[in-house]
């Protein structure tokens, strides 16, 4: 059988996680959408270009039609302002990714779409929470990177100060992928159980900089791509592969009555089971500060 | 031993190859040029995230600097205007190259590096051919992506036309990596040897579309990355695995005293064995004014 | 949705190949099918330690379950007495084949597979041709690697011979997997078109490496494994992929009346175009010998 | 530079190894030694047949060339009666593998290798810690693999058990890669520190099962190969890309005066940290017990 993704919106984000699907040679057929049809037409050339390097990768590409997607496994959503946030704060695209989602929005239910949809437009939490309103799919299937990335950048931070591999760091970033983030301390640790270094770590730097990082590389480059790219392509495989993998990535919380970047463990059906974490007091107050932010921003989206 | 290369220049294509190299894990050190500090650390920490998913790749990185070149197997040179053009025509951006190069290049003569340096930008004939003049390698040791990436398209379309895999199609686009470039069409054929097929082909549609994609590409998107860059990691790997593979790049042809796009052997030292093509008469003509154009572009590159 | 293929025989050829699906990712169920009960459980066993260093890989594998290719996209066959044969000609083998066609027969009929079988077992030709008498397949659905490998054997004698990449080297060995195999030297070029240096090998010595490879290996470690699961993995590829690249298999040539190694386009439904090779009186007689010896083999091992 | 690998031995682990470092496209050169030179020849032409269907790979194949080791990162020592023990007790190899270590000892000596040596060899603490006397390298360059296939086979069995990805499953086995290694509990844990899914295990049936994991598969298949050599490959990758991964491997451990199964961050030195954990009472004593079972089976080795 078939496996079919698609993606859909081509900015630096899309692009980059659409050539690393084929890249990967991870699926069969590749469905891809953006309105700027001449952009689109440029981008379909262009990784054909990279394919024509590399003749034994054949992962057919399709262009803007979404009929393809009725037996797709997933969908990645990367429309929206995600190229261009100027004010230091993600909220600002609510707008333009609103408008992005309202357009797709008719094209995906008439598709016949039932797979996995995977948010990666900021802001994220709010974005997928919308997503999820909008469509007909079950609530666990509709998912976002949430804070996956910044659980990454914690992890290489802890990593990087302890001369370790991030392999050997353990631990989440929890809340909104936006700036009322936190890490979760109380779940870090080190395979091999050194507390201690932990411990003596400047945590706050290391929070600091992964609830940051995306502005430091948004302000030198005017946008972000490779992580975040990455990171979505983490989940595709874990999706289409059943893994049964953990992450902390945004799905419904019903505790906190809003999407939000917690534990999941993720399969083709999306998320397969709900997961708890025992937080400490203070985290959890962060917790629901960070749920508090979301919800708000939801109701803001729907106003606008 | 360490696998050492450098890339010079982080627009898009520089950091599409590098980006390539990392996900690839070709090298064990990867030592990035970039002149606008704030966008060379914007890189650093975007590509550091993409590795954060991919816990055991272990590529180092190391930015901006030129000592760590001494034992570096090849050097990518991918400054310049090389994201920019606006004319139609690749020599516009032959004065932003050569300043670029004049800048680098006593820091390179410097840094000991003695491997293969691998030139990207545009014109890229033109640049190859004026660092080779300005270094103290061996001439086989300075090469260019050439027609690579020409040849590979014009291969796709003979491909998309016929129905068959790309793998199956075999021929060379030659001379400028430009306006002058022509498909050699006595070297096309199918590995099944099915000569009517290929003159059966609307030969000139397939040629104009493959000297004309990089201009379809930049139309749209306003650059060119994945379809050059991939050419530029293949070529890396040609070198670094030693292969010994035939391709059509750019180096110095001494039949017509420059570097033009032709077959070349390929081999840890660059070009390991200088190849001879028997072409037809018109071919012959079109490569002849291919060298004439490429030949006064390095006198006026030299007057700026 | 799921991609699936079935390994029917877990000897060395088979086993390899199985590992290889796995390691490379190309499916999401691998169903293994031994009648070895304690080997299928060891190499179950063996194959999941492999997994268990490289958590991302989540291929689910199955054992002897013929309901789960009711869905498979290939089924290799590669039962049999492959791995052991001792008087230098694989015909040998016949008997032994048969009875585990005979055997596995009954369950892939009923398990509603409707994929494409890939024969690897020996005598591949005969067997392939026996298969396809007994299932209710399409014809163009039941194909053999026959010449595959030794066409990859004769690329790399000249390859080697001259100094160049085997990626520079086309042609084809045509005929029986087997003792009157031929190299079709009419078909046999470089890349970069030098007659010469074709004209000018041991043309002889190559084509008998080529024919007596497999014996060669067998003689030094009393089977083979890689080079034949490799080119097994690469025809699963081609497949799954709809490549219609063209290769030298096993399949129903109508002119010759059985199934031999000759040219065909490979796709999702096995061979998509059968196509025609221009070969010399000499190389066309040879063809009709092997034809010849195949179809008085077939019709022996329906006697068995 | 060249990235070079030596494997000494081609038995099913030394080969199975062997083929994973030139399908990953680990090196530049490997260099294999086999005594049994018609099997050598054999596999060297089975392993480049495979080669013939990827011809981008391009691994350079070195038979029986001790000099080649002289810049070699790695040797891997995989001779020995590695294939056939037929008593339940890793200790019988012990005659023939000390046997091929004196025979491959003065050319290894007289190769100028400086790099690490990485045993597979059984009983491999033993073997290990023999090279290590022998040899004039550093002794944290001699190191073996240990409990880190033990270990995986734990993690996956803890994750089996919970459907969960084994990615998510931390812990060690430790001590002899023997009858006497033990799990430490106190060390095994869920990534999201679920402590109740771990105590709810039946914890004795998933040690037992990791124990005698390669007896299970040995009494199939009367071999064990995919499991070892992907744990050889993964070593071989740590110890290459300087990675700094902390694994349960076998090097000295000075408390217990002899080579055992613990915790170590290996890099491009080997081990280059030792690291402690913090045992119970019972593990620590169990740890005790694994090392005095392997300084007593040292000192017989050294008398036979």
């Amino acid at each position: 059988m078939m496996r079919t993704i698609g993606i859909i919106g081509l900015g630096h984000v899309g692009m980059t996680t659409a050539f690393n699907v084929v890249a990967q040679n991870l699926v069969d057929q590749l469905v891809l959408f953006e309105t700027n049809t001449a952009k689109a037409n440029a981008e379909f050339l262009d990784i054909k270009d990279a394919l024509g390097a590399v003749p034994q990768q054949q992962t057919q590409i399709i262009m803007n039609d979404y009929s393809a997607l009725k037996t797709a496994d997933c969908v990645v959503f990367a429309a929206g302002q995600g190229d261009a946030t100027d004010d230091g704060d993600r909220n600002s695209e609510i707008k333009t990714t609103k408008k992005a989602v309202d357009e797709v929005l008719p094209h995906l239910l008439s598709s016949g779409f039932h797979g996995v949809l995977i948010n990666i437009s900021n802001p994220c939490d709010v974005v997928t929470a919308y997503w999820q309103e909008k469509l007909t799919l079950p609530q666990n299937q509709v998912i976002g990177t949430g804070t996956m990335l910044d659980t990454n950048r914690m992890r290489r931070g802890v990593a990087e100060a302890l001369h370790i591999s991030v392999a050997d760091v353990a631990g989440y970033n929890l809340g909104e992928h936006g700036e009322s983030q936190f890490t979760a301390w109380s779940t870090v640790h080190l395979l091999n159980q050194n507390e201690q270094a932990v411990k003596d770590l400047d945590q706050a730097a290391v929070e600091k900089a992964a609830r940051l990082g995306g502005w430091t590389i948004f302000d030198g480059k005017h946008y972000t791509s490779y992580g975040i790219a990455m990171t979505a392509v983490e989940l595709i495989k874990a999706v289409m592969s059943d893994s049964h993998q953990i992450y902390a990535l945004s799905y419904f919380d019903t505790a906190v009555q809003t999407y939000i970047g917690h534990l999941g463990k993720v399969g083709k059906h999306g998320i397969v089971e709900a997961l708890d974490l025992t937080l400490t007091a203070a985290e959890q107050q962060k917790y629901q500060i960070s749920a508090k932010i979301i919800r708000e921003n939801l109701a803001k989206m729907k106003t606008l």
